[in-house]
């Protein structure tokens, strides 16, 4: 049986965050939620925009995702990102007790599987799915950024 | 030399935000965010307000003092906060590159210490000021709310 919406689906929906993110001139990542099959939420790395250090695509999308269900928790949803989680994005997913996780690339450096950061017991967390494309917008970004300066 | 503004008057000032949290029916946890003796964000939890689990006194505090500033990081800052901070705040502190971390209590199960969250290379944390004041009204907090139910 074909299935329309599986993981490859929403994360290119993701992605197409994080290329919003990457036009304005953000660290491109990019992050959705979902709930049976249906986006609550699409959020892109805010960090510049806003000044604001703690405006990464997964907390935009926790808050949004939380005000549309009307409860702060995120039992039943799952979190597609573009890039795996930093400890303050799952710090902020452990709270949030979501049930999954799907990230994009890998972040040996700063995220938190290497980082070690405690999720809730309930939550999976699985990842690659559309890692190659993530890695290469990501690459983009900062060769750029280099040429620049 | 008595010096006025010590780490038990900003302290103070962090706990009276903790109190204006209890009132809320808010887990009570409050936060300042300091520069050169001068108190730049007061903040308070409001999870349940807002619905938000991002929502945490520090998280808003960074948030705060970043808009003030006009710049993302608070390298010179001091944050005073009642409780030590949860993985999502140290994170969020993490990326900020705060000078200084003064908390109260210790949260054994759920504080970045003991899950080792990791803090900037250039962060100080230090604590333990005021810290039977904090835990006095967080048990108070968890005592009345038992009894409610």
């Amino acid at each position: 049986m074909i299935k329309p919406f599986d993981d490859t689906y929403f994360m290119k929906k993701a992605l197409q965050e994080a290329e919003a993110a990457f036009d304005k001139g953000e660290i491109p990542v990019g992050a959705i939620i979902v709930i049976e099959d249906r986006i609550i939420a699409r959020c892109h790395n805010l960090t510049e925009t806003l000044n604001d250090v703690t405006a990464h695509a997964e907390m935009q999308a926790i808050t949004a995702a939380a005000n549309f269900l009307g409860g702060k928790y995120l039992k039943k949803c799952t979190l597609y990102v573009t890039l795996e989680p930093c400890q303050m994005c799952a710090g902020a997913l452990y709270w949030s007790q979501i049930g999954k996780i799907v990230y994009g690339a890998r972040d040996e450096e700063r995220g938190c599987i290497n980082l070690n950061t405690k999720l809730h017991p309930k939550t999976k967390m699985t990842g690659g799915i559309l890692a190659e494309e993530a890695s290469r917008l990501l690459k983009r970004f900062f060769t750029e950024k280099r040429n620049l300066n």
